[in-house]
């Protein structure tokens, strides 16, 4: 007999096992062999454990244990198991472990719940390679047309729509994937947070009250491309100068917004690029998240005003062209209020954060309540092959999900 | 018969066709068709002319009329006739043309010098085919070596040594084309400005005292890769925030240091290179000219300042790497007497002014006395297909190294 701990760690060694570019971190694309090994995996693992396992028209793998209640509405608990290129064994996998997990827990001990509860395991939520990403939960939010499975194509061409039918699901049939909110209860994810908070504050589990807006946009400011050497300052149109001043002062706009809002500079591309010619033209992105919306659109105009002032009076000027616009999610307060009893119960330090990226529960509050947990990843690293979280870290994420999803799935006493 | 005008817009004319990418802007790389082009036609006019004519042995052709005083140091004057990729008529053939209607009124005119006069038409300046630019002059100067013709390559692979063979000339004797000072009285060039100032300030000539000096290196900043959505502002060590404050402050620097310094990034690569990604390493580019060495040094130093106070107490750091230091050269008084005095007599409008950029005038200055005359470029444009210098502001300039040649050679009355 395992200890739960044992159990967590063959889980997640097993999965890591599923992947297509071993010593090179973890890549687990949709529809791939690694898909195909995890797939079998955790359908044996559910399998064992007594569920009723099936997939979904979206290729989300789905294990079920019946409510004592006809008809009441189910608890969902789950991830994605997909990964990015190179990536690492934890984002997904840890949420997945954890659901499954809480379900052997739940049937080694004969716990009844009035309402049913699904281990949910879903694909392509990286988008790592057909791009789009959330497959599984927008899917299930009937939010995927067949159309997209169509123009959504890898880098090697080959459309969603062949690869789901390669590897024995019918995308004509994607529109079935959707779940009528009617009929769920809730929705609860476990994830690593792919950020330093909680490591840094040493705390034990993360409670999402929101998950935050994003405004992505891409600036472009053009001058004129003039010989380094044979033009006096005064008489450039120097779109770097201008830029630089705008993108120095970024950081001081998102703290100045607050309420935890972040702004970020992560593409800057100078043409033409060559030491002796002052640059005609400077393209960056800005990339602002907060749990308020209108913290965002502070820091937006922030950026706006800063860019107007730099340019003013000069021969550059500049251009702003969207990308991104996603509103904030409010998570339910009803779980966050369970999760945090629970904590207390169990005795784990926690706090009350954002997500400041999207996962699956962004999408699945559309159609219903969303319980989000982190927990802590070692040195905030993630998407690469140094991602990890101590496995006694995750058990107690564990924990924190099975008491949740049974306070949530209501326990019937025998 | 023809007037001067005629004359020069003719010879930029014909020049202008020996051009490997008509339509394309002006390319005429070394040891090249089009070099082959030029150098016949640039030939024929010397001969024409009735001058002696040869090519030293780094391809320089030299149209030479001999002085009445025997073993008098020699007044070369003259440019480059190669140019960039896709460049322009005038950066080269301008001094060119101005030296060969300089040589063309002395016969013309049947004027005695005291000294010899040599046309001069070098090649490689640019750098275009072989990268190491400033050849002619270099090989007058002795610091071309017969390693370097092998080891400067250009794209295809061909060596130097290889193009100067097959186009026939020996690189075995590139040594002998050094000149010794003790022949040299000076060396007088006629190049487009290749900005903007003289056109800005409508004004005829422009007499360079110095030539400035060049600091260029990179700068690394390196900092921490995190996600940009699940990382807090406070968390964060971005190397691009304490880059881009610096970078808004570089033109500051340059024109708090005065004397007509100028500082430039023309480079700047932001690593990974994703939106949602805090960047984890920035490397950009400085290049500072100056007059004063002293000027360069204190905008070095800020830029250093600057660095080190943007980076303090974060977790970012950087690193400067040297890539060019040039000395600025302090051209002839003499000859800026004798260009000030006949700009004067002729009732040309001129300025003292830096040249930003090198020159073949910049290593002549080595071995002997030199002057630099600038005539406008329309909007500064340069290295590029709308390159122009009207005709009448050439015949101005031509008109002013006449008369400065006809100084400097010493004219001997019948």
């Amino acid at each position: 007999m395992k200890t739960q701990l044992q159990r967590i760690k063959r889980d997640i060694e097993e999965l890591a096992k599923c992947n297509d570019t071993p010593n090179l971190g973890l890549t687990r694309f949709s529809f791939s062999q690694a898909d195909r090994k995890a797939r079998e995996y955790l359908k044996a693992e559910m399998k064992a454990i007594g569920l009723k396992v099936y997939e979904d028209d979206a290729a989300t793998i789905i294990g079920r244990i019946e409510g004592t209640e006809k008809n009441a509405p189910v608890v969902m608990v789950g991830s994605h198991f997909d990964s990015v290129k190179h990536g690492g064994n934890f984002d997904g996998p840890a949420g997945v472990i954890a659901a499954l997990e809480t379900a052997r827990v739940i049937k080694e001990n004969n716990i009844k719940t009035k309402h049913p509860i699904e281990i949910i395991a879903m694909i392509e939520e990286e988008g790592g390679r057909f791009g789009a990403g959330l497959f599984g939960s927008r899917a299930m939010a009937g939010k995927v047309t067949k159309d997209q499975l169509i123009n959504n194509k890898d880098e090697n061409g080959i459309a969603m729509y062949e690869a789901m039918q390669e590897f024995g699901f019918d995308p004509e049939k994607i529109a079935q994937a959707q779940r009528n909110p009617k009929d769920l209860k809730c929705f609860i994810e476990l994830h690593i947070e792919q950020g330093p908070v909680l490591e840094k504050n040493k705390q034990d589990i993360g409670i999402i009250d929101y998950i935050v807006g994003i405004h992505e946009f891409k600036v472009i400011v053009r001058g004129r491309p003039d010989h380094a050497g044979t033009t006096p300052m005064d008489m450039r149109a120097n779109p770097l100068d201008a830029a630089a001043r705008v993108i120095g002062r970024i950081s001081e706009f998102a703290v100045n917004a607050g309420e935890g809002t972040v702004a970020t500079v992560g593409v800057l591309q100078v043409m033409p690029g060559a030491a002796n010619i002052v640059p005609k033209e400077v393209t960056f992105t800005v990339d602002i998240r907060s749990k308020s919306t209108e913290c965002i659109n502070k820091v937006y105009r922030d950026i706006q005003e800063a860019l107007k002032k730099e340019t003013q009076g000069s021969e550059a000027n500049y251009e702003i062209v969207e990308m991104l616009q996603v509103e904030p999610v409010k998570l339910s307060q009803d779980i966050i209020n369970s999760i945090q009893k629970n904590c207390k119960k169990l005795g784990f330090s926690e706090r009350t954060m954002l997500s400041g990226a999207g996962h699956d529960a962004m999408i699945m509050a559309g159609i219903t309540e969303v319980g989000l947990v982190f927990v802590p990843s070692k040195d905030g690293r993630s998407h690469c092959p140094e991602e990890w979280t101590d496995y006694a870290d995750l058990q107690k994420g564990v924990e924190i999900v099975l008491q949740t999803v049974l306070d949530m799935s209501v326990t019937v006493k025998d």
